[in-house]
């Protein structure tokens, strides 16, 4: 557990393109050994492998020039932009070039009108919220972590709205790529749908930088919507509220939010954000609309709920009372850690057919339970996924065996329920197996148009495929 | 006009293969004149290109073994639904074999409680809708013709309430598909959300069967909504019915249809549908909701409307005249043919930004005048994608030149305002030329996948690229 394969090294290679990039880009080019270890993996129980050098990228040309470069002299390029992947993503197993984005970082273009902007990949979801505020706008797509919209591209982020508003591949349209051979394409037009031949937008959204790297977006966006209220409610099993949400669903209610705390979660939330929420699984909820569509919204909600004994149900309207909830919320991967100081947290992700939700959420607590490991839940259960973060000391061998066995059979029970290993953090270094085992030949599909696109695998190597 | 290009015909390879599949799928498999050239293309002003025989697949491993045989006599095999594409995506420019899908028309599966279901690519849309009716459910996607879901996956159709529901590629969960070896995948799993990957559900949507022939379709469903009201309004030009489209969808109403009959195709409205309405632009609209959402949505739409000078704004929640008014809307296609007896209808189908559609349509009304054609135009307004129907004399090779003439003009105005010459129809046969000049470079990498995934060319050979 957290072994990631080393991958063969082009060590005449790297050496000649360093050179020449060093030559090119001066103070630019950065080789010293924290800049190369904070742009290899330190976010995740992954092993850290650092890039051999580190390039911050101004602009397109200045991309496609790395890749040219690395191209000619097959050598690894990894795109980077905050760092916050938890699968290995930005890890250089074979060495190579890292390409950080986060200088690319104009806002480029908004177009109220066609509710629509043009980003470069640097950009924070934060930097462009704010940004768009007093444009009465927002970008929906909220993965927690302050992301950049490049590296939420890549691994097709979602995160709590995406119940209503999708994944980034619903609200991407369009994107410039810089392809392995550093040529620079464009996939689509700012046009709202289109059936202009292969969906390469979807292809390159979630490809983890592996088939090329992201230099422009065209992303959607949505009006703040004229209210929003938040609303919670407790509940005596995970299952009843898991019955909550499926009926809130089914019966066509727009929630913009709908999220599960476990018992364990809860506990996290009132020590860490000073709450007093009852010791019990509980739904946090969000509604968009008018102001009297959230209020029905909220009524509809709360009559569900209390059909399958829902209690301390509230909602309000009020803005420092949301905040509150939602940045507790926000705040419950470091809750969770601080359940346990010094342990690592591994967050799994899987997403099933929401039927199944309540039956893989109750045996995830079991399986724990049996292994000895303490996993407080969360959940975006209006998707069917959550995440169970086992926090594992790492120093304790029977511990680590015990954190991987749990993760493997997690990732086992969701496929088994027509469900995947990962609902939104992308597959990695630390998921590959799975993804085999989750789609059988189709990852043979995969591994055809990686070696088509990118011949020499230079791009991201040993993630997704390979 | 109306050319398809003839590919070269591998003669020994389609006598051998049709010798085998006749011995194994007896009368099943058709070579009659009639079968082949209805199953050739008929509905567009493309020439018909009839396949050598026809074959009616009753399963997947009917499909599967197929596809062996073609793969192995390297001979051409081209899906086929209900034959309703409009750009001569059904053809058989090298010949080769047809595989009819419609009696794979088996509703395999529905989960009322994951708002799915699992279907086999012959059902079509009418036929699933009426299916899910007493469940209370239904599948939004509606292009008008009542084609099959297979088909409508491969070519990523949508239709009128796209606005609200999205298209065929955010309505597809995951795929079953026969690859051009004969191997059959499925491309993702039932869970609603997934970063297992390549995105090869949304690669196969949209590829018109070039990569492989889909033989089961997992479909996101929605719960009928409480209520449904229509509206409509007039407006006196063009400009003032776009303008009153944007508001609506910038202010955030969650409109479900909202369409535009330019002043030719209300004409023909009237006449064919016996409606009275004024001769004038037209806005037709739908909204979902509860009672009180739909009331309100149709009230801020009326507003907005009077803001930009509409009259004539009416709404109703009677299923009557939701009905009438919505059988003429889909009506359009003939009521428009019925303008001029004889003549062939020529659909365009261009998508821009929404700020540049009344621009776009009304120099398409001008451009039309100035070539002296008759060119009714309806548009799915609400994401920027008009179709223009210009009436021909096939016989007259003036007025076709015109028509062709056109069909490049409109096509390269759509892509010069950073819009698609196809929103919904597909490239096909038709729009090839199109598409690089809408896409560049990024069409070579489409060649790359094609090649790579069907290396001998035999899966709709001469449809998109190639």
């Amino acid at each position: 557990m957290g072994e990631a394969l080393d991958l063969p090294r082009n060590e005449d290679g790297i050496a000649a393109a360093a050179g020449i990039l060093k030559q090119r880009f001066g103070e630019k080019f950065q080789t010293g050994q924290s800049v190369r270890e904070q742009h290899g993996h330190t976010t995740t129980w992954i092993v850290n492998q650092a890039p051999d050098a580190v390039v911050f990228a101004q602009s397109t040309e200045d991309v496609a020039a790395i890749v040219r470069v690395c191209a000619e002299h097959k050598v690894p390029v990894i795109g980077y932009g905050t760092g916050t992947s938890l699968e290995g993503q930005v890890n250089a197993p074979a060495g190579g070039i890292c390409v950080d984005l986060s200088e690319m970082s104009q806002i480029v273009a908004v177009h109220p009108e066609d509710l629509d902007c043009v980003v470069q990949p640097g950009v924070t979801r934060e930097q462009l919220n704010t940004y768009l505020r007093d444009k009465g706008l927002f970008f929906p797509i909220d993965p927690g972590a302050n992301a950049s919209l490049g590296g939420m591209t890549a691994t097709r982020a979602s995160g709590t709205n995406a119940v209503r508003y999708g994944t980034m591949k619903d609200n991407v349209l369009a994107l410039e790529v810089v392809l392995p051979s550093g040529e620079i394409i464009r996939t689509a037009t700012r046009a709202k749908k289109s059936s202009a031949g292969y969906d390469l937008t979807r292809l390159m959204v979630g490809a983890e930088g592996t088939l090329g790297i992201i230099t422009q977006i065209t992303l959607k966006l949505q009006g703040i919507p004229e209210a929003m209220s938040s609303a919670r409610c407790s509940f005596e099993t995970v299952d009843a509220a898991c019955q909550a949400v499926m009926a809130t669903i089914q019966y066509g209610v727009p929630v913009a939010r709908i999220e599960l705390l476990d018992e364990k979660s809860v506990e996290a939330a009132n020590t860490y954000s000073g709450l007093d929420l009852p010791i019990s699984p509980l739904l946090l909820l969000e509604f968009h609309g008018s102001e009297a569509s959230v209020a029905e919204q909220a009524e509809i909600f709360g009559e569900i709920a209390g059909d399958v004994g829902g209690s301390g149900f509230e909602w309000t309207t009020k803005a420092e009372d949301r905040n509150k909830l939602w940045q507790a919320r926000h705040d419950m991967y470091w809750a969770t850690l601080a359940l346990r100081p010094g342990a690592k947290g591994i967050s799994t992700d899987v997403c099933v057919p929401i039927s199944r939700l309540a039956e893989c959420v109750t045996a995830a607590q079991d399986k724990a339970a049996e292994l000895g490991l303490l996993a407080p839940i969360v959940g975006h259960v209006g998707d069917g996924n959550f995440h169970a973060l086992p926090l594992i000391d790492m120093e304790n061998p029977d511990e680590v065996a015990a954190g991987a066995a749990f993760i493997s059979w997690l990732n086992d029970l969701a496929i088994s329920m027509d469900g995947t290993c990962t609902g939104e953090h992308g597959i990695g270094q630390g998921k590959k197996p799975y993804l085999r085992r989750e789609l059988g030949g189709a990852v043979s599909v995969m591994e055809a148009i990686k070696a088509a696109i990118d011949p020499d695998d230079i791009m991201n190597p040993g993630k997704i495929v390979g």
